[in-house]
């Protein structure tokens, strides 16, 4: 805390990332990445671009990026903003789409970002409590609002909304943007991005760090209709020209046009999700139905956070949050086959 | 503009970016690139990061990135903050410590992203003109201010203070904080770096995108205090944890390993800058003294605009800004010696 800087920043409460440890034979599960490699036509057109052009600035409009996402979702580019991960694309939209004399409406259990973004540009919330079964009960978004952001899934509990309970939201909810953070969505869940056509104030966010492995190139992207994404452009050029680089730009191209990895990839991680919830379940857990490449699990008799302890100084590492309602989960991301052994294995000896 | 934007949103009048042209065989300098490509270095050490290991999130903190700064600037890592270009950082650095109730001062002509950022986030700003020969005079700057901010070298001008000059100010305006943007520093000016253990309030904010040879990879950084890079790291991890990519990380740390790559080419900038001054001084340009990799220069005979549109069309993009009091001047990069040729060469033709 200092005189020298803007006081709103003393109340910051920063958001705390996932560790990403040194040491290398941990079998980390803390921080949903998947646990396959990107395409290997990734790597080629990132080589391709590596070279004396790295001097050049990119394209400040990504406009190779925004045509390729746009193809795959069946919209234009004028339907795409792409940023440097999708939480700069949410930091975006929260202050270029919520910022109204009524409060943006989020869960109580969800990315703890949403409260950090409001935090940071005093943007006014009101918290949904998630019903006992730890889901979203839509019929309690029906309220005056400046915005509904909605995990899809959620996380950390993993929970899905299908696209048929959330249309009568969009079809109610039309004075105030609709943003579903979609991060998760190719682990089992459906996509709104189909009615984007028909809900002006429908945002969708998705990102390449999870079922497109590239976590560790930051690139993220809104849909929805030009308006929306006009305003999320302005906030973009006040702040960033160039927020993504040659290669990510180059790499995530590649990341779309490779449907088979994409393809084979996400059902690798839906079926060791389905062994992990069988094996963890006989264990004695109780696992919330996950449609995300991680589950949230709790054991009745054991103390979440000591758990968490005992798994790490076994070499396993997964999230704990010492939130309310949820200090007796742990969020375990959902690895290979050979990290599930471990996870497994360790746990089955923890718990004899 | 939309009843579903966020009020201020529709008041933005964002950054416009030179144009990246999409056509080849253009002498490109409109946007203050480096002609030279990057180290080898940096291409291998990238290199060596291309692979599966992309499928992780980044090192949130930059840790092996900061330590590197810090060395070759003599400071510690809690004296460096790093981001995704100097636009970041620099956006960044306005809302952690320029939002006071006192206006942030900076000059009338200077880079044309600081009045961006205060309209971004609501920070009062009072601007400050040059004086007749462009050159910012420090006397003016004695005012009571939430913040003072110069681009040293200035940009578009290319004039640049010596640290003995800024000192002063530094000595007398100690309650606010002093942002020095030293994106050319590199090319003939001196940095205030060395003065940063003497003065809590100052802040050096440098880039990797011109003397380094890498605006396509999107690397900034500032140098400060602890006090003043703690705010910003509070600023970024309410924002995006991991703005810096690995591939980036890596070739950043490459780009400061090669101080004879970064020698050798800013040398050579350098004396092509000598000589595109004489010459243009010869076709009778009046051209202000440069210390950064570009000239900003007028014909007394020609109009700015037309002579841009001319150059254009003989296939040299230089840049013209539409601004009170410049609109006469060319702001025109120090490429190659054979662009130096080429710009030169149809010039002549176009004056004679």
């Amino acid at each position: 805390m200092s005189r020298l800087w803007s006081p709103q920043i003393q109340a910051l409460s920063p958001y705390v990332p996932g560790e990403q440890p040194k040491i290398l034979d941990l079998v980390k599960l803390n921080t949903n990445e998947n646990p396959y490699g990107p395409s290997p036509k990734v790597i080629a057109a990132i080589q391709a671009e590596l070279g004396d052009g790295l001097r050049l600035y990119p394209d400040p409009n990504a406009d190779r990026l925004r045509a390729t996402i746009a193809e795959h979702f069946g919209l234009t580019p004028r339907h795409v903003f792409v940023g440097n991960g999708s939480d700069e694309v949410l930091a975006h939209a929260f202050l270029a789409l919520m910022r109204h004399a009524r409060p943006v409406l989020y869960p109580d259990i969800s990315y703890s970002f949403y409260p950090v973004y409001c935090a940071l540009y005093g943007i006014a919330a009101e918290v949904i409590p998630l019903d006992a079964d730890y889901r979203v009960r839509l019929e309690d978004y029906a309220r005056p609002n400046g915005g509904i952001v909605l995990a899809n899934p959620n996380a950390p509990t993993g929970t899905a909304l299908t696209r048929a309970e959330l249309e009568p939201l969009l079809a109610s909810n039309r004075d105030s943007v609709v943003l579903l953070d979609e991060a998760y969505v190719d682990f089992g869940a459906e996509t709104a991005a189909a009615l984007i056509p028909r809900y002006e104030q429908l945002l969708v966010v998705q990102t390449l760090s999870k079922s497109r492995s590239l976590a560790g190139l930051r690139v993220g992207y809104a849909l929805g209709q030009p308006e929306l994404i006009d305003a999320l452009e302005r906030v973009k050029n006040s702040f960033n020209s160039y927020p993504l680089d040659r290669l990510a730009l180059a790499g995530a191209v590649a990341a779309f046009e490779d449907r088979d990895h994409f393809e084979s990839t996400r059902q690798r991680v839906i079926a060791t999700r389905a062994r992990v919830v069988n094996e963890l379940t006989a264990l004695g857990f109780q696992v919330l139905p996950s449609s995300a490449n991680f589950v949230f699990a709790r054991h009745p008799e054991r103390e979440a956070k000591q758990l968490a302890a005992e798994l790490r100084a076994a070499r396993v590492i997964v999230r704990h949050f010492s939130l309310p309602r949820i200090e007796q989960f742990l969020r375990i991301s959902i690895g290979t086959e050979a990290q599930a052994d471990a996870l497994l294995g360790r746990l089955g000896e923890l718990l004899r």
